[in-house]
């Protein structure tokens, strides 16, 4: 709590900080944040939900901590258990339908984390649809934001996908946007959206490019890295898994309780730590997949590695190839993110947090 | 004339490219090329017409040297001076409209030169219509190519303005995209759309980075860079002219005929010159502004040069300075593509070939 702190406790009013900005509120009295997570159904965003509910806290848009009013979580549908907290609003919606997302900001908001997406293998298997949530739905949110009464911070979670071509190993922070394929594509847009509605001051954004996340619990889905979770979570689950890559194809992942945390770090990081552009790479670990392979071994045993059978998908194989395995971040340590030590501590992780118990 | 260039002297049958790489024509037959031309109704697409006119002929998505049979110039309006010519036509209308593009699309197209935008000063000035000519209306139109019997080449007008922040002198062709002014983002993002459209095989797009076109005849514009126009027009005219920037500013400039070759040179590439892009740094003349008076101080004499007055706009310097004005372009060139061997050159052009005779 900062300035307006002492108001915290001695105020019982309740106001968003688009009304408290916009100057229609006396000074004194306190707002508490309304958040909303698109993708929120999913694995991450109901992850990154405990966390701001565990936190109870975050930086606004003027540098405030402020209290934790709201969390809404908006998907289009939410699998994932669900979190008993007063504070936790599920709402089912198609993100590309205005109304979808005007019924989420109704109330007011502070802060947006985008993390809904068509992921990577979907949107080269069908343009139309990528190019629908990714591209259209991302714009739409982000005029959205625009209308509310003050700028909200935005967390959009890019990917590395947002790279591909020639370029330096380790891949600099200001390597060009160059993606090989439509998700990457997309994803580059939304930033440049991004940083340019932020420059005009319509929201404070911040575009964090992310690495692959592993381990993931539950299904495959259709990224083409899904995979990489895959040949971890199923034989520990006692079931075969097939890997469609070769095991010397490198990759740069992070684990979902480091990602995060570095998702939480971007939110936080204050406007002035940017220059010209508001996208982060963010943090990870490069791996090649047989050494993930070998890790596993080496915390579950022989028995569980010789379920993961190598069987070459050239689709997969194509996108995958594309995306840079090993970046020498620098903005993202400066902000105070930090990535995996090794993919042992990773899969130790999964089987402590995620796995589920039989 | 390649392949089927026979049939040319024997065939009256005249179909479109679409029809005849669909396989819907038996071989033998012939076909003329049809062209679009947005923003044909200005100074630069008028101007591409009647070199393409002059030429007769261009080359196909498939390599085969084509006659053309009709440019249709597509416009908001249509100042330019006419063009006598049967293969010419002029159609008026707002290319966000999608009637407006199918009506321009009808009899199909083999060819497309997608010149038109709202120009840098007033896309700053404007974000939404900004947004709804650069970015809407070039992705309606990169859909409606995507719906032709077979892709057609596509030419897109980009700009320098992509590029900004920290960048070496001169810019090298791998420069990260990192416009700083909403009309360099819609150009980036056109950018990504048209790689993406032609690796998925929609469309055979190549996306011109285009210095900034000087002398261009005519009244101001709301670019940014019009003055880089005005200060050489106005004062040939006797009409005093402002410069809003420094003397020493430096820009990345080319003449209107330059860049009509360079666009030519773009559209007749073949595929194979092209990797992980399709975008290209067009070449150009390095020159500071100062020099550029000094030039029409040496063609014109010092009573013309006197009539540039030197009066700061904070707004048009905010978005030159953002724009590099010195590059290094290898792929360019190696296509073929020239800049101009100096600003004198460009004075006296204008004079002999633009400027209106009293």
């Amino acid at each position: 709590m900062t300035e307006w702190g002492g108001a915290v406790q001695s105020s019982k009013v309740d106001i968003s900080i688009a009304g408290a900005k916009a100057g229609r509120w006396p000074a004194g009295y306190h707002y508490r944040m309304r958040i909303v997570i698109t993708g929120g159904g999913g694995f991450l965003g109901s992850r990154l939900a405990r966390r701001l509910l565990e936190r109870g806290t975050l930086t606004d848009a003027r540098g405030s901590e402020r209290e934790i009013r709201e969390i809404v979580l908006l998907d289009v549908a939410h699998p994932a258990a669900a979190i008993d907290d007063a504070r936790l609003v599920c709402r089912v919606g198609d993100l590309a339908d205005a109304a979808t997302v005007d019924e989420a900001f109704a109330g007011g908001v502070d802060s947006v984390f985008h993390l809904a997406a068509v992921v990577s293998g979907q949107a080269e298997a069908d343009f139309d649809i990528g190019m629908r949530i990714n591209l259209d739905a991302t714009r739409l949110l982000l005029e959205r934001c625009r209308r509310l009464e003050a700028p909200p911070k935005l967390v959009f979670a890019s990917s590395l996908a947002v790279f591909g071509g020639p370029l330096p190993d380790p891949v600099p922070d200001d390597a060009p946007l160059m993606p090989q394929a439509s998700y990457g594509t997309q994803k580059a847009i939304g930033e440049l959206l991004v940083y340019d509605m932020t420059r005009k001051g319509y929201i404070d954004g911040r575009s964090l490019r992310l690495p692959t996340v592993t381990v993931r619990p539950g299904k495959p889905n259709r990224a083409a890295s899904s995979f990489a979770s895959g040949i971890v979570r199923e034989p520990l689950a006692g079931i075969d898994a097939e890997c469609p890559v070769a095991p010397t194809t490198r990759m740069w992942v992070t684990s979902p309780r480091s990602v995060v945390d570095n998702i939480v770090i971007g939110h936080e990081a204050p406007a002035f730590a940017f220059a010209h552009t508001r996208s982060v790479n963010v943090p990870g670990l490069c791996v090649a997949v047989g050494e993930m392979v070998e890790a596993l071994r080496a915390v579950a045993g022989d028995r569980v590695a010789a379920r993961v059978h190598w069987r070459h998908d050239a689709a997969i194989d194509r996108i995958v190839s594309t995306w840079p395995a090993n970046f020498a971040p620098q903005l993202g340590p400066a902000l105070g993110m930090r990535g995996d030590a090794g993919f042992e501590d990773i899969v130790r992780a999964y089987i402590a947090e995620d796995m589920p118990r039989s």
